[in-house]
């Protein structure tokens, strides 16, 4: 039981404005949370308890199936780091400078720390598959904020890894995975707006990450939906096709090379507005591991490296120098695009410019572009059209042909396939059925802990309040108390209502009147509030205001 | 339930030998920790249980006397401790370099962010007494370890903060707050070897620190304890008089100035051999603050510098330079001793010295060493002599007279007076009854957690096993299954247990024999083990072996 008399952590009568955010507001107002710097919080008691429950959500969920709660520690050596060659390829981790010369790692991510430990206990196709999780905290040397209330430079996780035998296997354990996450955003009272969603991970495999993405207004990524197959993918890897593409000319022009010194800084600046998009095309030239490549998107379209990046199975990719375009285009950067490219080039073309005629491109020469150039007659028909655009509104699935529906979403968990890339540093190896010696596959899993509990706050802010889901409320029963003398009448009760003691708010303050204590139970957003006066005593009755039914009842109670 | 054949922390055969410590050796041959790095570990699943049993204890007893709980963060900006000075002054703090430019404490103590917090909270006399705590991680730039079980780089604690409106408020809380650590360390059952331990904190008052020690092999501290009064102190502070005092001689002789170039060196190495104790001194110079101190004891104590600085009422205290030593007794540092110092210089006798005759000293002069010095003659008898040396077996407690019982010990909690150092920091004033502004005074209260989970394996260690304490052993029940078909009866039977599934170890391992899970069983050290076998199940029968009780019976139960 919380004696409010006690408790320093006052609501306030207005509440402080926090950017536009409404539910920060009502957080700071109710006394739940208190920054300590940019983008580190500390949690006073009610935030805490949320917290606390959310945890035990993610534990119950994830003991029922096999996985295994352990506590990895913040700090970690340099030395496992190297291994992976992740200690300056993570560009988000604090490293800290130790006594006796060390440095040590302040951990984003624990895939260094876990893959060791467990090596000592995978030695047989018998110890897979095996899945150990931990809730606990990360750290994350942010720069700048994406979204200040989702990307903190520390907040709470739960990550879990797993090791597989074979890909058969994961297949199944990834079933379960999902239903355990499932079945943790149904008790929070979010699952009808999840979406598993297709997300990039790593560059040298096909596969997707899964990112568990809830439809919300404070976001950081934009879902594309196919509301027909359900398909979901984020922006960065969404495949797409233009809304209406076939549609070209009957007829084709002829050709023109104009020299247009006057233009030219026109033409880069209004290029858009005077020559219709379907007219046109946009083109970036990469250099992508070893290779010059030349990509072309129509105008209103813009390419999406990702996408480009897995085209071309390329580990790097880097927009090439001015230089460099010269040199490979014998064309200044300004007049280089898809037109009378040297033969050798590689020239990829988005499948948005199949339909294009009679288009306007420069002409790879010093103040020259071409208009009414047309595939098949000035540049020759591609092989092959590709898809490295970046999805738009109305844009289509090219599977289904279905027009996605867009939305902004907050990534709330993710599981990524890890392939072998750390069983492989770390040496952990299996021996198969056969005795053969292999590599177990790998699979990590987080849930966004504490982002959860800004995600709620927003999910459920109504009007005033934030009406918390019946099992994350701080706390489950607020004693508005009138009759102060009776301290023993009300803990009575309170065993009376078989409710777990530490879900009990007992408004016990003198000298504060009736409304203000409703209206703290209300801000608090207490589910159940129980008012006891000298009123409702009198009748051997309190009254209970259920604020999910919306019922006020007067019950009868034996003291 | 956690089901065994799924658990990948498999208990080794034979336990590794970590140092000389047998308990460690236990804890990793049943698979509860690893080492990560040099005193940072991971916490496998039995003991994160382990540990969470203790937080939940420490949570209880604190909740149950109106202490709030909060988390605040691992990081904290470099603004709030440069307003208190401690930046620089707190050596074992990590410094943590961080995007654009900033630097980031990780924070080993957390003052500097409870008080501007609490800041908002306290404005009047009626917000007072006010007490919040965490369980929360601490991070330690050691450079050596000092006893490598107990201090680590990374740990968790229990940290409280109460401000006080004066100290007569305080002293009822403290009392509060003895009881609620004498509560946790019974629930523990350590509670007959926790020592209420004074010992140093802070330098300009009189007030002790209070640790709470545990009598233990593994230790840190030494404690003395007056078997009478049960005052118990930590060395660094015990007050002590020597064990048989009043021995002088009778007759005093006569002085004799001895020119001793051929024994200085001699002397120096052998003077504790050739001179008996009690005709001789030990003395040291310092420079304390702005004075020039010279301070001496009888040759077989040596000086404890925290007392003197005590008396000196001295904010620094350092040796003096031979340089100074040369000019403030012009003599060089060998031959700078008690006897024919200058008129002027500030002499401090501890009373260890006091009952010395025909006494051995240098002379203040190069080459010279003098014999038979007496107080009264040959040097002003002090008029005072005064306590600051370092205690030692035998030594008596001056109050009582009583010979101080000696004994190893390790901390596991303390209470700190900060007076009002962080509340002036940070300008955290109220107004008292009658309208004046004060500022609150502060304490804090720690309890090691992790280190709890240490001392108890130590404490609770018999010839084999860590023998776990009801309330904290990672399971409460470990089913040793033998006909493995029958999973729904062993499910039934834990329900019908009543005992929270939490606790409950299922060994459902195929192809393990009886004798290895019954080892197993007795390895983790659950307290009761329940055996179900063909044999057992054929009488509609269960084994349970009571650990605690030594009991072993077998209970009819009907599935």
């Amino acid at each position: 039981m919380l004696f409010l008399s006690k408790f320093p952590f006052k609501t306030q009568k207005t509440s402080q404005k926090v950017s536009d955010n409404k539910s920060t507001s009502v957080l700071l107002q109710a006394w739940f949370i208190r920054q300590t710097m940019a983008w580190v919080y500390t949690y006073t008691t009610l935030w805490l308890k949320v917290l606390k429950k959310i945890e035990q959500i993610v534990r119950e969920e994830m003991n029922n199936y096999w996985a295994f709660e352990t506590l990895m520690p913040s700090l970690s050596p340099r030395e496992v780091w190297e291994k992976t060659g992740r200690w300056n390829s993570i560009d988000v981790m604090f490293h800290v400078p130790a006594a006796n010369n060390k440095e040590y790692a302040l951990n984003s991510t624990h895939e260094e720390i876990i893959t060791p430990l467990l090596w000592e206990f995978i030695k047989s196709y018998k110890d897979l598959p095996v899945c150990v999780y931990q809730i606990q905290n990360k750290f994350r040397n942010e720069k700048r904020a994406k979204s200040w209330l989702l990307r903190w430079r520390e907040f709470i996780m739960k990550d879990a890894y797993s090791f597989h035998a074979d890909n058969e296997e994961f297949v199944q354990y990834y079933e379960w995975m999902k239903e355990i996450y499932m079945n943790v955003f149904t008790r929070l009272w979010l699952e009808k707006d999840i979406y598993i969603t297709q997300a990039d991970w790593w560059t040298f495999t096909e596969k997707y990450s899964h990112e568990f993405q809830i439809k919300l207004d404070i976001w950081e990524d934009v879902i594309f939906l196919d509301p027909k197959s359900k398909e979901c993918f984020n922006k960065e890897v969404t495949p797409c096709i233009i809304p209406n593409p076939n549609i070209s000319d009957d007829k084709l022009l002829e050709r023109q090379d104009i020299e247009a010194i006057w233009i030219i800084w026109v033409n880069a600046l209004t290029k858009a507005f005077w020559v219709p998009a379907e007219k046109s095309t946009k083109t970036m030239m990469f250099i992508a591991d070893d290779r010059f490549i030349v990509a072309s998107v129509r105008w209103d379209y813009d390419i999406n490296t990702l996408k480009l990046q897995k085209i071309l199975w390329a580990k790097n990719i880097v927009l090439a120098t001015p230089e460099i375009v010269m040199q490979k285009t014998w064309a200044e950067i300004w007049y280089a695009w898809i037109y009378n490219l040297p033969d050798n080039t590689e020239l990829f073309i988005d499948d948005s410019a199949k339909w294009l005629t009679n288009f306007e491109t420069w002409t790879n020469k010093t103040w020259y572009h071409s208009i009414n150039v047309n595939f098949g007659r000035d540049l020759p028909i591609p092989e092959k059209f590709y898809d490295f655009k970046e999805a738009k509104e109305w844009d289509r699935n090219p599977k289904t042909w279905e027009v996605y529906e867009v939305f902004k979403a907050s990534e709330v968990g993710n599981i990524f396939p890890l392939e072998t890339k750390f069983s492989s540093a770390f040496n952990v190896t299996f021996l198969d059925e056969n005795n053969t010696t292999k590599i177990p596959l790998m699979w990590c899993y987080g849930i966004w802990v504490s982002r959860l509990m800004w995600v709620i706050a927003e999910y459920f802010l109504d009007e005033i309040w934030i009406a918390w889901p019946e099992q994350v409320s701080p706390f489950t029963h607020y004693f508005v108390i009138i009759w102060e003398e009776n301290i023993d009448k009300w803990i009575n009760l309170s065993n009376i209502l078989n409710t777990n003691s530490d879900d009990i708010i007992i408004d016990d303050r003198i000298n504060v009147w009736f409304g203000q204590k409703m209206s703290d139970a209300e801000l608090i957003w207490v589910p159940n509030i129980i008012i006891i006066s000298p009123k409702t005593l009198e009748k051997w009755w309190y009254e209970i205001k259920k604020r999910w039914s919306k019922e006020n009842e007067l019950v009868i109670f034996n003291f």
